[in-house]
C-alpha cells in the first residue's frame, strides 16, 4: 500500500476541491439566474453556495480564517462557476443530469473533506459524521436559505442524493484507520 | 453558602445542557415531520435546532471547535430527540403543552450558559444580554429559517416566551455577583 | 501627506462605525414593524442587522470575540437605532430616501471596513474583495433571511446599490497602498 506524502495529497485534495467548488457555484448560479437575480445577486448567490460548505467546515474545526479567504484559487473557481451559470444559464439547465453529478460530487467530496478535518482535531465517530455532513450539505442549504425556498436537500425525493452525504462521511470514518488519507477520500465520495 | 467545586457544576450544567438539547431536537423534528421532510431531513433539522444555539454561542465568545462537536454526548442527544421526534411525530404533537415546556426551558438554559459565556471572558452587561438572548433563540430561529418559515419567536403571541430569554439573561448576570454559579444558572432559567 | 496617528484612526472607525450600525438597525426594525413582529422581534432584528455585517467580517478575520461584543458601545448604537425604528416607525418609513442614504452608507463603510480587516491579515485582491463585500452585504441578506424575504440586494433593481459594496471593497483595496487608512475608508465609502 502506498503511502502518499502529505504534500502530494494536499495538491490531489486541491483539485478535487476546486472542481465541488466549481460545481455548486454553477448550481447556485443557475438558481439565481432562475430567480431572476442581477448578475451581483447570481455572483454572490454563486460564492456563497459554492464556499458555504467549506466555511461551515472551518468554523467547526476552528481553522480562522477559512480556507478559501486563504488561498485564492477557490474564490476564482467560485466566480468562474457563477460566470458560467449567468452566461450560459438557460443552456445548461438542460443538462440537468450532467449538472446534478457535478452536484452530487461536490457534495460528496466536501463531506468526506469535512469528515477528514473532524478527524483531524480528534473528534468521535459523531462529530466527524455531523461535521462531514453538515459541509456537504451546508453551501446548498445556505443557497435555498438565501434564494427563499425551503432546502432542497430536505425533501422526500432527494433522500439518496441527502443520505450520501452521511454515507461519504461514514465511510471516510471507517477507512480512515486503515488507507492512506486520499483514498479514503476517494472512497467516501464514490459511495455517491 | 456552599460553593460548588467546578467539577460539581460542569457536570450539573451538562446534564442540563442535554435536556434542553433533547427537547430542541424533538421541536426541530416535529417541524420537519410536518413539513414532509424525509429520515434525513428530520435528523439534520433536529439536530441543527438542537446544537444551535449553543454553535452561536461558542462562536460569539470564541470556542473553537463548538462545544458540541467535542463532547459526542450532545450530538447523541440531539440525535435521540430528533429519532424520538421522527417515531412519534403525530403523537408527540398532542402533548403541545408537554412539549412547549421543555422548548422554553431549553430556551431559558441556553439563554443562560450564553450569558455565563460571555461574562467569562469578560464581556459588559449588554454583551451579556444580547450572547444570552441569541444563544437562547438562537437554535429556533435556525430552525425555521430552514423550515422557510417566518421565526415562531417574532410573533406578537410569543412576546413572553421571547422575552424570557433576555430575562433569562438578566438575570442571570445579576445574580451572578452573588451566587455561586449553578444557582445563577437555575435562578435564569427558573424566571421563565 | 499626513499620517494619522492608529489611535486617531481607530476612533475614526469607530464614529462611522457607529453611525452605519445606527442606520442598519433602523432599517430592520422598520422591516420588522412592517412585518408586524412584537417589540422583542424588532429589536432582536435591528441588532442582528446591525452587528450581522461585522459578525460576518470578524467571523471571516479569525476576530474572536466579535468586535461588537469586546465593544459595548456598538450594542448601544443597535439597540437605539432598533428603538427609533420601533417608536417613529410609521415616520421613518415615510422618510424613505434619507433613510436609503443611511442605509447605503452604512452599507459602503462596513464594506470598506471588511476589505480593511482582510487586507491586514494579508488576503489576496479577490478575498479583500469577497469580505468587503460579504461584510457589507451580509447584515441585509441575515435581516431579509429572517423576515423570510428574498434578499433585497440580489433584486434587479438594486443593482446599483449593490455593486457599491464591492466597488467600495474595490478602491479601498486600490487606494490602501498609497494613502493612510482614513482617506481610503472615505475613498471607499465616498464611490457609492
Amino acid at each position: 500500500m502506498v503511502e502518499l506524502s502529505p504534500v502530494t495529497w494536499q495538491a490531489g485534495l486541491h483539485w478535487v476541491d476546486l472542481l465541488g467548488i466549481l460545481a455548486f457555484a454553477m448550481s447556485g448560479a443557475l438558481l439565481a439566474v432562475r430567480k431572476k437575480f442581477d448578475l451581483f445577486g447570481v455572483v454572490v448567490l454563486g460564492c456563497v453556495t459554492a464556499v458555504g460548505g467549506g466555511a461551515i467546515r472551518d468554523a467547526m474545526t476552528g481553522q480562522t480564517p477559512p480556507l478559501f479567504l486563504r488561498d485564492e484559487t477557490y474564490l476564482w473557481a467560485a466566480l468562474a462557476g457563477s460566470l458560467l451559470g449567468f452566461g450560459f444559464g438557460e443552456r445548461l439547465a438542460r443538462f440537468e443530469r450532467t449538472m446534478r453529478f457535478f452536484d452530487t460530487a461536490g457534495l460528496a467530496l466536501f463531506a468526506a473533506s469535512g469528515a477528514l478535518g473532524a478527524i483531524k482535531i480528534g473528534l468521535g465517530p459523531l462529530g466527524v459524521i455531523f461535521a462531514g455532513t453538515i459541509s456537504g450539505v451546508g453551501g446548498g442549504i445556505v443557497r435555498d436559505l438565501i434564494a427563499n425556498e425551503v432546502p432542497e436537500v430536505m425533501y422526500r425525493r432527494e433522500q439518496l442524493y441527502a443520505t450520501a452525504a452521511a454515507a461519504g462521511a461514514w465511510v471516510t470514518l471507517l477507512l480512515y484507520s486503515r488507507v492512506p488519507l486520499w483514498q479514503a477520500q476517494l472512497g467516501g465520495a464514490l459511495v455517491v
